[in-house]
């Protein structure tokens, strides 16, 4: 298999409309505002997803600039292997973000919490569900001494076009 | 944007060597021992993730038989929106499992918790982060009066080719 190929479902919608200053994670999002939307024809999919509070949105990293093995994470201040940090210069440019489902009407989600620039392209949408997703006694590696940044650490443009 | 276009990274191994019998996620794996084996030019970006105890393999669902937008989930026993479960058949066939990290040696990952189909095509790996990835009250929908049978059901089949 040399290669596999995906097709965007919809677009993400955010108030961040370039990389500086985007929010690095969702958790560090403080309820930014945002908008799903799915293309007509998927529609059918969203189908009981209204019961669940959050959900995890795929997504391609269309403003990556390249990919590489290393990259210097926005908390950081080395350079790390990229399957160790969540930037998006990755040999296959997926990202996830959980985030919060106020609700859905039609084709369009609106979400909370977005660390997703405008104009994303969508891959999947799954339900969020602790008992599938959430682990308990976890060692978190390098960033056990760097977390405390999260709140106070934005995008600064380092990986994007 | 009208395709977007991926390639193996790696191949996961494991004991499951067809749908039928293989756990429907990886907190219903019971400490199933499993392999990533990352393709020789990717390794330098294993760097550093040796100090998690837990990454979230994202793969491609290569046996799945095809998409469709409502689907009859393991557990449920009405068709549900594909973006309300998380089964393969979906218009993205990709999979996410968030799975412990044993040991990293050179090119191969020894995980466990391991609900994936062995020669599964691997897309990414990113460190699994609580602060990132955990929220706190959530409600699941439908799944909220089904998952009392997550332990007791594994995949039948009915997905794949």
């Amino acid at each position: 298999m040399k290669e596999i190929v995906f097709k965007p479902i919809g677009v993400i919608h955010s108030e961040f409309k370039s990389p500086e200053g985007t929010p690095i994670q969702p958790s560090a999002a403080s309820g930014a505002a945002g908008q799903v939307e799915l293309f007509e024809e998927f529609k059918g999919g969203l189908k009981d997803l209204d019961g669940f509070s959050h959900i995890i949105l795929l997504y391609y990293f269309h403003m990556v600039k390249g990919e590489a093995l290393t990259g210097r994470p926005f908390m950081g201040d080395e350079d790390r292997g990229i399957f160790a940090i969540r930037g998006p210069s990755r040999p296959n440019a997926i990202g996830i973000s959980t985030v919060r489902l106020l609700s859905v009407s039609d084709n369009i989600l609106k979400v909370r919490d977005v660390d997703i620039l405008e104009g994303t392209p969508l891959l999947d949408i799954k339900p969020y569900v602790p008992g599938f997703d959430n682990r308990e006694k976890v060692r978190i590696g390098w960033l056990d001494r760097k977390i405390h940044r999260l709140k106070d650490t934005t995008d600064d443009g380092r990986f994007s076009l």
